[in-house]
């Protein structure tokens, strides 16, 4: 029944060689990676209004250069990035570049910082979209936290069905998006000419100043919009961790594709903050309505179908922003499985050929973070970014020293040149991203920041532990620390309460692997049934010997337990064999109604040294028992164990 | 830890032999037996007069005929027991009886109704002695459920310490109760011929009929007043479940106990309910303030020390009343158990010697009946009483059919008139509670008894169930069936992911059990680590062939299935011996951290016929893995395995 619910919702499972199928074209691959950085125009402008207006009216004025300066780390990063495409065509994650030029520490600060952010960018970009889908609906409100729940676990379940499948269901809202927001700009543009453009419904409200600003405090405020603004940055990273997924030429598609987004993502938030500047859109603090809300109720119209369409977009693509953090999770968190940084179930693919352990433990974090925000997005944005300019910093920083070992080895001038100009696109880009970095701790870091902060150190210190795990088991099953001989003594035990069936046959089993020496062990808890089984034992005439052991606490493993360390011993350098017959019932009921002793008994000897555990089954109402046929049965009536 | 909290809360383990030491004085039985017909008498008035109240003032004339009614009917009950002890000294509960001389069907109907009322008892009583504590003490009302489930708790543990430990606790209050009593009596008769008793303080209150009464209708509500003091009975049985536990002479003390214990109750209930009659006590639909304590205020004066005390003994031996319920069921659930009707866990003694499985049952389902009830009194104690009489009368029956059988064997004229006795007894006893039975049932049946008959139905159909179970299952695995044999061929199977230590021992052990064929099997779900492997083996030249098989959709489990149905194909009268190395790890989350298939495999592997699975532990961070001593790595330096 779990299995038909499975093959329901997941899909048939995938053969392992049809992992090339699973390669995206790049039209597929826009929507899969770039939802969250294309998604994050949607409230970049508004964070950065919103910020400003805590110093007063006057400061809206630097919203331009404040954008501006977004849209220009922004650029600085998309072209970074470009050179790690092509220098790491198998995936040039921030955790694989740090790795290799900056050693084991950078590398995993890094990825900490990132896998911390995925999840991060899957609760705000659920919880924002769920805000959206609320102000028009608010009857939803009392509910955000269970909807927000339901789109995460949609969205977990699309990305279970495999990455081709789900970039295909999540392109439409994308695409929307995009054509939507350049069609509102040719419309605010046609208006425009006309000068038939109504101010935005907000532009008139007073803005009153809440902080203390002039002098230092002035720059700090403008360096907190700015770090406002840089939300629009999460998610570009994916692509270059996401390299071979793409169609060959896999460097090539992926480069063309982050130039891509980039030059889509700095137009749309270029065209929406000057709309949005012209018509004096105002950032309402409870984000209601929201300015790029405003901004197309201007140009559209309040209330009119485009207006409407608009709306159901940002909405979709807001919550499918999640989907790029679902793409970059199970990857980088399957890279480190597989450098045992994390547990090795992570590097598992599953049914559909996608890493599903790594997109449910997402979804699974991501929904512990929105139930215990309580679905509050002003929380939460607190805690974003940080490990998202963490990992471009050590990323770019590592791509200069990437660049500098090239250069050793390189000695066409041609090339060195074009060498040192991509080593300066990276330098650039890890000072200008490292400084961002400053900007955004010194800015967020009080207001919730140091919960994001502290997970990346535990995840760190969690990674460094495992890794050490791992590292003392390989050195523990080595092959070079012992070499493996044949057991110079078997003892077998059989354990036995009465002379069934099932005894029998672990008997007989018993016999057969030859053992050195083999005895039947009973535990006397109720004396009848010993006595029982010793005169049953004789009038059969087992040729095993049966060694009774007393409990006079009623106990069975105990004293089972004492007596195989007697027998090691006894002889320290032999093995013993414990056998157990055990009853296979057809119904989960049955079970119940046999005692569990042998359970609990196999457990501690499995933590039993020198000691093997062989269970022979009985199958109660199977006629065919295995070895035991009907003419067997007629070869040897009455013989009893031979 | 579990095991240090579990001797702090129980105690320690006791022998078996000291099974006689846990033999009850007679002191020491009255209140493990008997604090329920004893603290029945706290309500039985009670009833009686609320019951009788609904027919308006004129009717509680009826209150001394319907007493005498009751007390009639527990002389006649506690007569016919006392021949039971003498007749099964060995428990005559009314299963026994019952399945002795009626059959088994009516044994189980006794059993299923016996258990079920001790359920009932222990919710019932306890509850009601919360709703004393919380007249005293109001502000508790909130806590009523989370109050009874801590007594049950209280008294469970108590019990699962022994029943000579539980009986010395609950001796002092059920004394308590008794000396109090006798000394109201005392107190009253003084006072009374001085003729300075005052009347009750609801004596002056009017009485309204809610009900039509008048011809039959009157008959009824009498009848529905003697059944709801009726309840006065419940438990009287329980001495003669109990009789081994008495000291020797076993029947004789148990008789004793008997009378003893009918006579107290009679007294008790006559002269309390003689007193609530003189002093007119009315009883109030919410109980509050009881009859009882009205009484007790008149005798004592109200607010006095000697008032308050009475007023705790009577909280106390209400709640305590639960004690004869948890001598009761676990010991008839351990002859059930025996008899195969219920599971065997039920028959094991623990720790303590007592039946602990049964405590805890008991105490599970009474928390859960006053969970669902919601501690309500009024709607539990409606489904009351209709198992006793049940039981009663069936166990009176059989009692009347085995004097028959005993009149068939005796000649001596003598014996044989006291036989007849002992016949007229029972069969009078028969009689009477079975009318009382069905006055009960037509009474109580609409006002929720439906729920108790229906429970009753259930679990007669489950133990009939499970009883053909085990008969199946003795058939199953009876040796007369077919006779064990070696396994004409041993095909072992062991399977690995790698070559390193753990397969090498795993190899090793299959190897000394000189099977007929060998083979190691490996699942080739990455290319990489199959190529890794086989070059390994080739590399160190192990001599047992290694079969790859092929797992398109990654899966460990099913490829591993399929290769061993085709052995077993190849070969259906041979045996299928699977090795599977396992890795223990001393910390919990260590496991987290290995593949868990193999726990998978094993679970598919046991229900697979014809199977044995083996599991070989290697012991992380053990220097001693068992056979491998650090000479016998001297003696095989790089010779593999052998």
């Amino acid at each position: 029944m779990f299995e038909v619910l499975k093959r329901l919702l997941v899909g048939r499972p995938l053969r392992s060689e049809r992992l090339g199928d699973t390669l995206l074209p790049k039209w597929l691959a826009l929507p899969v990676f770039c939802s969250d950085p294309i998604s994050s125009v949607a409230y970049a402008t508004e964070q950065i209004l919103l910020t400003l207006a805590l110093g007063g009216a006057g400061y809206l004025s630097l919203s331009t250069p404040v954008a501006a300066g977004v849209a220009i780390v922004l650029i600085v990063v998309v072209a970074s990035y470009r050179q790690t495409c092509y220098a790491y065509p198998s995936g040039g994650g921030a955790f694989v570049v740090a790795k290799e030029n900056l050693g084991e520490t950078a590398a995993l600060t890094a990825a900490a910082a990132l896998l911390v952010d995925y999840v991060m960018t899957v609760a705000v970009s659920v919880v924002s979209g769920v805000v959206a889908i609320i102000s028009a609906f608010p009857v939803l409100a009392p509910h955000a936290v269970a909807i927000s729940v339901g789109f995460v676990a949609v969205i977990a379940l699309a990305n279970l069905r495999g990455v081709k499948e789900s970039g295909r269901t999540f392109a439409i809202p994308t695409y929307a998006f995009i054509a939507l927001t350049f069609l509102l700009f040719a419309v605010a543009a046609v208006r425009g000419l006309g000068g038939g453009l109504p101010q935005a419904s907000t532009a008139g409200l007073p803005v009153h100043a809440t902080e203390q600003v002039g002098g230092l405090a002035t720059v700090f405020l403008g360096l907190r919009a700015f770090a406002s603004g840089c939300t629009a940055l999460t998610g570009v990273e994916a692509i270059s961790n996401g390299v071979p997924a793409f169609r060959k030429p896999k460097s090539h598609n992926a480069a063309l594709t982050l130039v891509m987004m980039g030059t889509i993502a700095v137009v749309m938030f270029g065209g929406l903050t000057a709309l949005a500047v012209s018509l004096n859109a105002r950032a309402m603090p409870d984000g209601n309505p929201s300015v790029i809300s405003q901004v197309a109720a201007s140009v559209f119209g309040h209330g009119s179908a485009l207006f409407l369409l608009f709306q159901a977009a940002t909405a979709g693509i807001l919550i499918l922003a999640a989907n790029t953090a679902f793409n970059g999770f199970p990857g980088l968190a399957s890279i480190l499985a597989r450098e045992r940084y994390l547990p090795r179930q992570l590097h598992n693919r599953g049914d559909r050929l996608v890493f599903s352990n790594g997109i449910l433990l997402l979804a699974a974090f991501a929904v512990l973070l929105i139930i215990g925000f309580d679905a509050n997005i002003d929380s939460l944005i607190q805690l974003y970014i940080i490990g998202v300019f963490t990992s471009f910093t050590l990323s770019q920083a590592g791509m200069v020293v990437h660049w500098r070992r090239v250069l050793t080895q390189e000695q066409d001038p041609v090339r060195r040149r074009k060498v040192r100009g991509s080593q300066a696109i990276n330098a650039f880009g890890a000072v200008l991203t490292g400084a961002v970095l400053v900007v955004v701790f010194a800015t967020k870091v009080v207001h919730g920041a140091w919960l994001a902060v502290l997970a990346m150190v535990v995840l760190f210190l969690v990674m460094r532990a495992i890794s050490r795990y791992y590292r003392w088991f390989e050195a523990e099953v080595a092959t070079t620390r012992a070499v493996q001989t044949l057991p110079p003594t078997v003892h077998a035990l059989v354990l036995v309460s009465r002379l069934h069936q099932p005894a029998l046959r672990a008997l007989a089993f018993a016999k057969a692997t030859r053992p050195d020496r083999l005895e039947a062990v009973t535990v006397a808890s109720e004396d009848e049934e010993t006595r029982q089984l010793q005169r049953e034992w004789e009038r059969r005439g087992v040729q095993v010997p049966l060694v009774v052991l007393s409990s006079p606490y009623r106990d069975v493993s105990k004293p089972i337990l004492e007596h195989v360390a007697r027998v090691r011993g006894r002889d320290p350098r032999g093995l013993v064999s414990v056998f157990i017959p055990e009853y296979v019932v057809s119904r989960w009921w049955q079970q119940l109604l046999h005692n569990q002793s042998a359970l609990r008994l196999k457990a501690r000897l499995l933590f039993t040294r020198g000691v093997v555990v062989v269970n022979v089954p009985f199958h109660l109402g199977a006629e065919d028992q295995g070895w035991l046929t009907p003419e067997a049965q007629q070869d040897l009536p009455g013989a009893g164990v031979r």
